[in-house]
């Protein structure tokens, strides 16, 4: 009775008529005009049986660092966020079987099997990206205390797609060898600038054209520093593993013609655990063998 | 001198020894040995001359909605604080030419002829989401002031590219119906709740098989309410777009052969500016003919 | 009956044993086994309301040509056999709007709404390759006459995706201005060689950094050619158009309660149509509207 | 001096006027103010370290056996020039390492380190198809002699990645899964038409809802036929391989100081060998070792 009045555009009840004056006779009908546009979507299916590697790395984070004070060449509280900020990723994509951190940067590595999100890899990568930047402002105050934080940070990322055990392995010891490289060059440049007394432009042409064996040589004979006894931390960066352990938790059970009780009972858990250790030989993946999945698969 | 010692790989100044084990003879070979890793990544450059749409979707909005007791069917607080999370979005890559929010999402449009990021569509939607998700904890505090951020929330993203005016046009056109379309169900649903007495099962139950002219009716007969009435904000959802404007600043400007003194200075500066309006007629566009560019480009 | 002695493999009806070793119990079992292979395929969609391009390139046709005695600088049978390619192309696959060719190369234009092999970047370029490879040697004879086809040639192909009418338009006249300056070269070349008396490098020395008017002025003032009455063909290469035209078929027809008569019946009926003139100004575009669709829509 | 006049633009050396008036002042300027459109070309680079698979399939093949008279169930001249247009492909493009065929259809098998037009699958796809159909076409007649071709064949493609030595085996096994299928299929209808008397129809029926052990019954019982006896090629298709062989030649040769003399000269050469066998199982594996390259690298 009443929708012949509604539709005759006219009167008070008019309250529709503004938005609808675009369309045929409905709103559902507008939208389904319009919703061809859904079709210009494209499918990005990462291939199967890969491993999918979601890197991000941190935007303008050399100026980031400066205007927030950080340490120099490493800040603890920085780098504890960062991993702060890769296990609330963990947590929450559960696929994740591995990964790395170093400096601003983060490698998260999705198990080749994984369905997640269909594997589409535009979901991955920013739900990645996304859970990591506002774990990075939610935790800020548990790392950095009264400092405040000015502004909000951003990542960006990427996916790379890994056919092999051994891709993917060459892939975590390239990160780690470049975390190597880059903290000792750092090691070293700020030595000679804070023991040393050198400016920051001294301290680079010092380094200009020096080899590895050059730089530990200069920070054991100057500065009897033995770079390999420098925090693990620094010269190897962040593995991120899931540790499975057992949990007892004790639960009032009733069974069928008996008195409700207290029980102890044993569930497995996983959680996840921080290591500083070598990647690119084999005794770090003989002894997680469960990280990866066969090839032959 | 020291060089040939250092490479024994003997006596106290075994300090790298560790690392390099698996290597040939130096960390910078050993990062080149892994660095074919790199050419894995693909190329995912975004088709020139199209419109470029990154649109974000909250994670499990309903959960983090009830968790944080947002006011039904909408909050003020929420959306002001997804809008404020866009416009640091939209500062931040200025590419952005318009930006359109509703609910849990938010649509980004790159002008057609951007180059930001070599129109790599991996980096702009990570930097996209990234950007947005660390804002929003950011800026919680400013939106929901003493009520405490439980978890950090996430939002995935996508990136749809459109060749012309009019299929961009439809995109955000059918964004806006889906509003309207939401909006007024809740509505409805809401006032029947709150004020109606009705439970969610009896609300929904009614409004199962109505029209959009059956819910005006429903809110103009029984509640007095005319939906047109009701809040822009909440039907139309909220348009992003740069506003130009001059500002003049006082500058001591000194001539050659003249006293230095203080001159004012006008520049032309562009801010973001929040909208609520109709963009699926051709009035909006008529009024802003500078944000999309001709098809014949 | 006969199922369970069939599968006790054994006795004389173990036909089917060799091959079903490897099987639970029967081969479509088996291949259903294999078939998740399937969904490591990609989806390639192209990106709807753009223009397709499909650009086809011989391979080795330098040395073809030498092999198979083509004339230079330009030989007719050559070019007219792949034309004729061309057309059986665009007799197999409707949508082709114009195509273009010139030397070893052609390319298709499919419409910026078609839907055929539901836009599949590889089903769309292979079976243009296809098609355009098996016609240039079904063809052959009609073109080379006595002269044998040596082996069999090859031709690689392209898509590419334009988004706007004026991004098509230069496409077309990018591979028409490519077409004019090898064949102001070639002509003024062989001319030199066959009618100048010079030695092929003495040639190339000649016309070392020469401009298109150094080139015409050499033709002009050395051969009395003026190049601009050359062949169009060679000068422009070949535009394939559809070519509407009505057509009268005499039909015996039978109306109810009359006798059946002859009558002439008028069908609309398109051919392919060979046109050898400038595509980069206005005027085609002008005298030929229907090619091209609105970019509005 | 000749440059003026040239550019001028009138007298009687207006050759190239028609040409040149839309553009600044020569065909080069012409052509690279249109060259962006090459920024449209998009990469299509094939993931690295994954087996390359191209699959063609004939086009309308039902219609095309038809009209030429194939022999049913299988036509060995059809088989026969597949096969000899796929060693065609093979000789061309040197990467593959496996070829399967079975009725209209053929897989070329990239090795998984190939680099062949920098593994772009738009180059690989399309030379394949073209590279076959025109062989088809071309050697037509050395199978089906005085039958005349009535009009060129047309095959399409695709491209689909295999990371593992286990999913590129589950490909080719899916593939020779299926043509057993079809065959048993196709051998019981024909031989229930051809030598049973009955209708296509009726042997339709015949067959529906029957499993391969019904099937093989139907053949043994009623025709006496062993299906495990008929021709390999029609059960198991076609497997193309590259085999090494030593070959011996004459060659005249002169040593420094020393009279010039016949020497025999062993080359290594390598061709293609056709198999008709199982490779579903092990032994083919086995026995062939070199064709898959470990997993592991």
């Amino acid at each position: 009775m009443l929708i012949g009045k509604l539709w005759s555009f006219s009167g008070p009840r008019s309250y529709f008529v503004p938005f609808f004056r675009h369309f045929y006779n409905s709103p559902n009908m507008a939208k389904s005009k319009f919703e061809y546009v859904r079709s210009f979507e494209t499918d990005d299916t990462c291939l199967r049986n890969c491993y999918i590697v979601v890197r991000l790395d941190g935007r303008n984070f050399h100026k980031f660092s400066e205007q927030h004070g950080f340490t120099k060449p490493n800040d603890n509280r920085a780098l504890g966020l960062m991993t702060r900020s890769a296990q609330s990723v963990m947590e929450e994509l559960e696929d994740i079987i591995i990964a790395y951190g170093q400096s601003d940067e983060f490698s998260f590595v999705f198990k080749r099997t994984s369905n997640w999100f269909k594997r589409r890899a535009s979901k991955l990568m920013t739900h990645v990206a996304s859970q990591f930047s506002s774990s990075y402002v939610f935790y800020w105050k548990e790392y950095f205390e009264e400092q405040p934080l000015l502004y909000p940070p951003s990542f960006d990322g990427r996916v790379v797609l890994y056919p092999t055990n051994r891709n993917l392995r060459d892939y975590l010891s390239w990160r780690q060898a470049d975390c190597h490289i880059n903290n000792l060059y750092n090691t070293v440049f700020w030595t000679l600038v804070q023991k040393g007394g050198l400016t920051t432009a001294q301290a680079e042409d010092r380094l200009k054209g020096t080899l590895a064996a050059d730089k530990n040589e200069i920070l054991f004979s100057e500065f009897d520093i033995n770079y390999n006894n420098e925090s693990a931390l620094h010269r190897k960066g962040t593995i991120l593993l899931w540790k499975k352990h057992e949990e007892t938790v004790i639960r009032r059970m009733k069974q069928p013609n008996a008195e409700e009780k207290e029980v102890p009972v044993t569930r497995s858990k996983r959680r996840v655990e921080n290591l500083y250790c070598d990647i690119i030989g084999e005794q770090f993946w003989e002894e997680h063998p469960d990280i990866l999945e066969e090839d032959n698969c």
